[in-house]
């Protein structure tokens, strides 16, 4: 097929299509696109004069979404408070293009009966394909593989390893947690956490175990205190720490509301955070973490990111490679006040 | 035009075409259909023959979108954090008919070019109708008028009053709050609230102070303690108002968040709530009101219901009818017991 076929067909050019015109690799011919260096000149040029030839715009994602396609994508939730859902929908109009595709909205707000019933009008309504957020971050059913189109599930992953489902790397940030403590000197750190139902609440722990171990550090109080997703058990859980007199410079918290009950815990102790105990909590759920006193540390699940790596995994699902399996997004950490004092 | 031709159009029936059909008025027709009292046993029996031959749904919202529409509609937002969009989203999709009407929902960030491009993307896709949502309840700038389907601004009303808006009723929300408080036995109330240059705190305190005069009352420190809508604020002002040595039995703040730091400031002084000091907050936020100690009683601006009705004008707009002007949502009272002890 020459250049000038495949433009007729009208079907964007590709990085591939481009890479193989200028006969270079892909990677070549994508750093050669964005001005990085180790590619030498005449091979840029080559690289140019083939994007040129076959009109070729690097917003692939946007492109592949021209022919043939409505460019709406279903996004079926079932979080009552837009929390997950609107960053990952912000995340996911970024990366489609936000003039190019619009996200169907529907919630299902946990119900089974409704969530069938948004799914039969999304696909009625011919959308590209569909991104699945659970409300809590645990397998849940998979919405079926006969579908026609490609389904992505963020944040909760579908039980059906056939599925591809990105989550946050839970592990990982609980490792990040306590590495960001023990870099801070502190040595005798509690882990407060929620429902232990939850899998992201074992693998948060899983990873700040981990990270203890490899540093040659005990868990303070022996042993994780599971409980629910409250200030009033971070209260209370602090509460029976400091009474049975376990010494403490610092508590990993698994949510920032558990942290901010730990917080109000250690003032009535009058301790001091961060000097005499260092606080982390997780979510960083702006409004908890920033009207906290002091203002608190947390990790934020890079909730956009997650929104835009499944718009990445749907744009390459509609050129037939979806993948399957679950996908691990890193979390970051965001440090204040509550573990490095101003 | 007979029943069986209007009913070979297709066209569904509406409450006017049953009404005609039996000879009395549409207010007739909609009591014999509701089962209503005041309807004679004999009209409602022709009331309901005409229904039957015209094949009526009563849930003419859904079916007043089969014909000639898109059945999508767009929701065009800007708040990041769903917290006023997912549930105004919800009351709209039931209102509709979540099987009949989908909701295309953007989020511009509180851009104008973002919005003007989710704007065009809205109406190239067809939308039937499109709310729009503010971040923040003042008015905001119009959308325009010459647009090919009809807008309702919701929460935000728009800067042009030939624009319809749906807005929450702030001034008798803020009278609800002194009703409730003074019910309570409460004479010494305060008013600590968040930024004056929003409508809404000015609406709030307009009607608080009504409300006090209404019962000859003053208000506690004299003054409408405006400031931000955080903790801080509210911990702030109180420990002003307890300095003053202004004797209050009752602080109304405008927003749960301000109500949080007013809690924690009495407490901090060891006065107990609500023994000592009642507080009731605003916006009823779930995660903050059922966290708090004690929990907080707060009055919840009606989010789905403003969803719900914004729906509905759309519908009445299809049939040509969109009012103008600003029309107020009620909001309601949720007694927790940082009012009424446990």
């Amino acid at each position: 097929m020459t250049s000038t076929e495949r433009h007729a067909t009208g079907r964007p050019a590709t990085l591939h299509d481009v890479a193989r015109l200028a006969g270079v690799s892909i990677a070549t011919a994508s750093k050669a696109l964005n001005g990085r260096k180790h590619v030498s000149a005449t091979t840029r040029a080559e690289v140019l004069e083939a994007a040129a030839l076959l009109a070729y715009s690097p917003n692939t994602l946007a492109r592949g979404l021209v022919a043939g396609r409505t460019g709406m994508v279903g996004l079926l939730t079932s979080d009552l408070e837009g929390r997950l859902s609107i960053p990952i929908l912000m995340g996911a109009e970024d990366a489609f293009g936000a003039d190019r595709t619009s996200v169907l909205l529907c919630d299902a707000r946990g119900d089974a009966i409704r969530e069938g019933h948004h799914l039969r009008t999304l696909l009625s309504r011919r959308v590209d394909g569909l991104i699945v957020v659970g409300a809590r971050p645990d397998p849940r059913p998979s919405i079926g593989r006969d579908l026609p189109v490609p389904v992505v599930y963020a944040y909760a992953p579908s039980a059906d390893p056939d599925d591809l489902s990105l989550v946050s790397d839970n592990v990982t940030a609980g490792r990040m947690a306590i590495e960001h403590l023990t870099g801070l000197g502190r040595r005798t750190i509690a882990h407060i956490t929620g429902d232990p139902t939850y899998g992201a609440a074992q693998d948060r722990a899983k990873g700040a175990l981990a990270e203890l171990a490899a540093r040659g550090l005990p868990l303070a109080g022996d042993r994780v205190h599971f409980g629910a997703w409250t200030e009033a058990w971070g209260r209370s859980a602090t509460r029976t720490l400091l009474a049975q007199h376990v010494a403490i410079d610092a508590v990993f918290a698994g949510s920032d509301q558990i942290a901010r009950g730990v917080i109000d815990a250690l003032h009535e102790e009058g301790l001091e955070v961060p000097r005499d105990v260092a606080v982390i909590g997780f979510d960083n759920w702006e409004i908890f973490a920033t009207s906290s006193r002091p203002p608190l540390s947390s990790i934020d699940m890079n909730l956009e990111t997650l929104g835009r790596v499944a718009a990445e995994r749907l744009a390459a699902a509609f050129d037939g490679a979806l993948g399957s399996g679950v996908e691990q997004i890193p979390c970051r950490l965001v440090p204040r006040e509550s573990t490095v004092a101003a």
